[in-house]
């Protein structure tokens, strides 16, 4: 990590800016560290780049393993760059520790996107980041939007409370699905659905269009039951096929169409500034805990008073009020 | 408010545990009031009343405004007493303050309910709480169980975050519907149908009851979408009638079947400590950022960057920096 320690937050930014890959990744690499001297540099260039973003759309993109995603973001990437976009892929896995490359992590599962200069592919760092699973894909999309950046996807297995990370740091939000056993969906995790803007009913190909065409009417009349969105959006639903890339130019007009629809009607703007806020108290209460956590005292109060309500022998505003007192009375 | 300061906390405790309904109605008042001596008061009963908690079963039920809510509790409650069960009503109502009376301040709502002896009928504090919306919900079922209540319902009208919250708090969450115009249900809201163990669609009866067995097709075929939940629990639909009592008695035991198959499968006691864990940890985080804001000096720096974020002019880490180093620094 030596080379993160050379540079200034100035050359960082200045590399960031003028579109260099390298300086780039080093940079993302900086925002995911936890060493104090790292973060300092770190929220130093995301100063410097805060007033060159914002300018992208965010694109978030989530469905269950075997659905297809890496397909169909390779496809639907080459797509958007063949409208001369500059895109960047990003990947929140909680769970890549584990499972080493299972998600972005092995470039061949995109291999034509990976090759196209105007695209950067990086998967980010797990939930034991300072800020939550997606602390640090929100910074780097700060960083990608100053280097020039005007489409980010932002994909998930959807491991935890990934997808719903996901949805809080994107403007968009595609749940992808493929018909199951049957001629019923497989199984979507909890309230996902109810999340999503675009539905992409995936492989609807050879044997397996008329299943997908059954599982459209069977989301569709299910989507029925639900309120419509604070965007004022009605979630669309279509089937496609990343494979044959039959349906996918329609599904980035869907995007586009979204957009459209909430810039216009005032949403996306709103929709943004609450993402920063819930950022900002989110980041505030975890750095508080954290910033006490770093007194030996207050960690080892804390551990007593957590471990007292875990057992059932503390209620948990008494013991709040035991570890409070204790802390701050001295 | 002079008696609340009168009396001990074991005097309180005492009251309670003897089912003074005057004194538990008190001591319900204290642990909402925000001033420092009642706070401190509240938790000493509290600590008091934890060993004889945790017994009741702890029901939530929510349903949009119109789907008989207070019909469908009176019923159900009245077939629950006629168990010999002690049970308890609440509510969590954050639109309490702005629309009197909206949910269970009308005791007419419940009248056969609210004459019988075992039964105790509370609407409690809105979101103004220390501690957010359920806060002071939680806090009031310990004592209710201290009080011997084996049964609680907890109602909620579905504003804001508030079926969360009472999700939350609970052991079993009972979703109010009812089949709305045409042959679809009326729009539920986001992420509500999924929390749900039991559906109920109510207004079953007369003119209705023909439109309400379509609604329970279209529910039921809609959560087929579903993956199972982690209790393991298929979720039940079923229609009834709070008018004529039809499919009342049913819905109790759907709810004890329920009960029985948590228990059993341990998920129960697991999901307790959980709930236990998450009050604790929201409690610290809200109690940090109140103890600060004691603090002149925090409270304008906290404004003046959390403005600064608002105003997009800050990124929401780079902000909590400046103020953290504000704060702790000198």
């Amino acid at each position: 990590m030596k080379e993160l320690d050379q540079l200034t937050a100035e050359q960082f930014f200045q590399g960031i800016r003028s579109g260099d890959r390298v300086l780039m990744a080093r940079a993302i690499t900086l925002l995911e560290s936890a060493a104090a001297a790292h973060r300092n540099k770190a929220l130093e260039i995301l100063e410097k780049c805060l007033p060159f973003s914002g300018n992208a759309l965010r694109i978030g993109i989530t469905g269950a393993p075997g659905v297809g995603k890496s397909s169909f973001i390779e496809t639907l990437g080459n797509h958007i760059v063949d409208e001369n976009k500059q895109l960047a892929v990003l990947a929140v896995d909680p769970s890549s520790k584990k499972s080493k490359g299972s998600i972005l992590g092995d470039k061949t599962r995109m291999q034509e996107l990976s090759k196209r200069s105007s695209v950067f592919i990086r998967p980010t760092a797990s939930g034991e980041h300072y800020g939550g699973i997606a602390a640090a894909t929100r910074e780097t999309i700060v960083l990608l939007e100053a280097a020039g950046f005007d489409t980010i996807l932002v994909e998930t297995v959807g491991v935890g409370q990934s997808e719903t990370a996901v949805h809080d740091i994107t403007d968009v939000f595609v749940l992808l699905l493929i018909a199951g056993a049957g001629d019923e969906l497989q199984g979507i995790k909890r309230g996902i659905m109810e999340m999503a803007d675009i539905i992409a009913i995936n492989k609807a190909d050879g044997d397996n269009t008329e299943r997908a065409q059954i599982a459209l009417g069977d989301v569709r009349r299910a989507l029925h039951l639900f309120q419509l969105k604070d965007s004022g959006w009605n979630t669309t639903v279509e089937t496609c096929s990343a494979l044959t890339a039959k349906g996918i130019p329609e599904m980035w007009q869907s995007i586009k169409k979204y957009h459209q629809h909430v810039v216009e009607n005032g949403y996306f703007q709103r929709n943004r500034k609450q993402q920063y806020m819930q950022w900002f108290n989110e980041y505030l209460n975890i750095s508080l805990i954290n910033h006490f956590n770093q007194n030996d005292e207050f960690k080892a109060a804390f551990q007593h008073y957590s471990s007292k309500v875990e057992q059932a022998e503390m209620l948990p505003p008494v013991a709040v009020q035991a570890l409070l007192s204790k802390v701050f009375t001295r």
